[in-house]
């Protein structure tokens, strides 16, 4: 199969057949050897990090899909830690999608004069560009638009299954006792109609999750999700 | 008088009467002794610098009072430079509303991954809090609402009023063939109604302009768009 990208985390075939094959790896980022998902380089590689990833990842797509959401997921290979996507189109350069349920990390450095560390918020999206150089910077749905990244009616159709998807991973973790604080998504331009999908992954180094007041690390995170 | 507030380039005083003065210094606001009007600290005097900016400001909320969008303007004493206006609720601890005709500064630093420095923008408006400490963090009509800063309908209020007091701005500066690129204003809620106003200043440290290639610093700006 012909590699299409080589990613941090991950790596993505051409099958040949219309579809995508995405390989999870045992690297993850972070700095220093410390598992960070919020870093931007690869920071060491943990055996078995792949697996769960994508075994976290299957769980909640297939709920995602059965409830009727647009996602890239066809089916995923556990053993061989390969997933099978339909082909997707990112947004400009691509695009991080952040639901906050509290007020914490990248939002409360930015609107600390107005807010509590952990308060919570009611389903608040935002989007990022995903521009290491340049810290990943925030954009409103007018730039987004003004920059021909994305249209307005788009943007609106992305918010909108950002919280019913949000809504399902909250419930799902609120089954194991843990509280969803944040979560950020993909989502890209899939089939010939081009509509908007859910794509790349679900796993634990995706969101922020505690349990009452202890912050449960993504590993750990994935251990509790699917025992 | 009551000194209601002193500001690093402005004092307020209540008047008595039910209005505001805003008395204009010869401080402005810069590095090292250097003038540079997106600079948070007061880097030097420049004799005649407060009346400057007073009589530009004079001259602009003439005009957007006559073209029947709000101001806080009632008079100004240029001799004195001071301006009697209406007092104003600011937006939760102060807000900027910027307005890009082009693609430079803070634009280009956040977004060069999707355009060139000095693009052309269609009339692109932006929130960003005043906050010192955060770096005037931009802030998206959705985070202003959920953080009781502002409503959306206020947003769409202040981002129409913008968009058309640029227009004003700009074709004045047009006549003597200089180039608005970026301009911010103040916004706050005036009267019993609490109805959105233009508030504070609009001077030459309150935008980019350019002759040609050429940029043409404040005081310059207001020398020519007085003379």
């Amino acid at each position: 199969m012909d590699v299409i990208y080589r990613g941090k985390t991950k790596d993505v075939y051409d099958k040949g057949d219309g579809n995508y094959l995405l390989k999870f790896k045992d690297d993850v980022t972070g700095t220093d050897g410390v598992f960070d998902p919020g870093a931007n380089t690869v920071g060491l590689s943990i055996e078995g990090a792949g697996k769960a990833g994508l075994k976290l990842t299957k769980f909640f797509f297939e709920k995602i899909n059965d409830a009727g959401i647009p996602t890239h997921f066809v089916d995923a290979d556990i053993e061989n830690a390969t997933m099978t996507v339909k082909p997707a189109e990112v947004f400009g350069k691509g695009l991080e999608v952040i639901l906050r349920y509290r007020a914490v990390g990248s939002f409360f450095r930015r609107y600390g004069k107005y807010c509590n560390e952990g308060d919570k918020l009611d389903s608040y999206v935002e989007v990022t560009l995903k521009d290491d150089e340049r810290n990943d910077p925030l954009i409103t749905d007018e730039a987004l638009e003004m920059l021909g990244i994305m249209s307005k009616e788009e943007y609106k159709v992305l918010a909108d299954l950002t919280r019913k998807i949000g809504e399902i991973v909250k419930e799902e973790m609120a089954k194991k006792d843990l509280e969803l604080y944040d979560i950020k998504f993909e989502f890209g331009r899939v089939g010939e109609d081009r509509h908007i999908a859910l794509i790349d992954e679900i796993s634990g180094g995706n969101m922020r999750a505690y349990r009452g007041d202890e912050y449960i690390e993504p590993l750990k995170l994935e251990q509790i999700m699917l025992a």
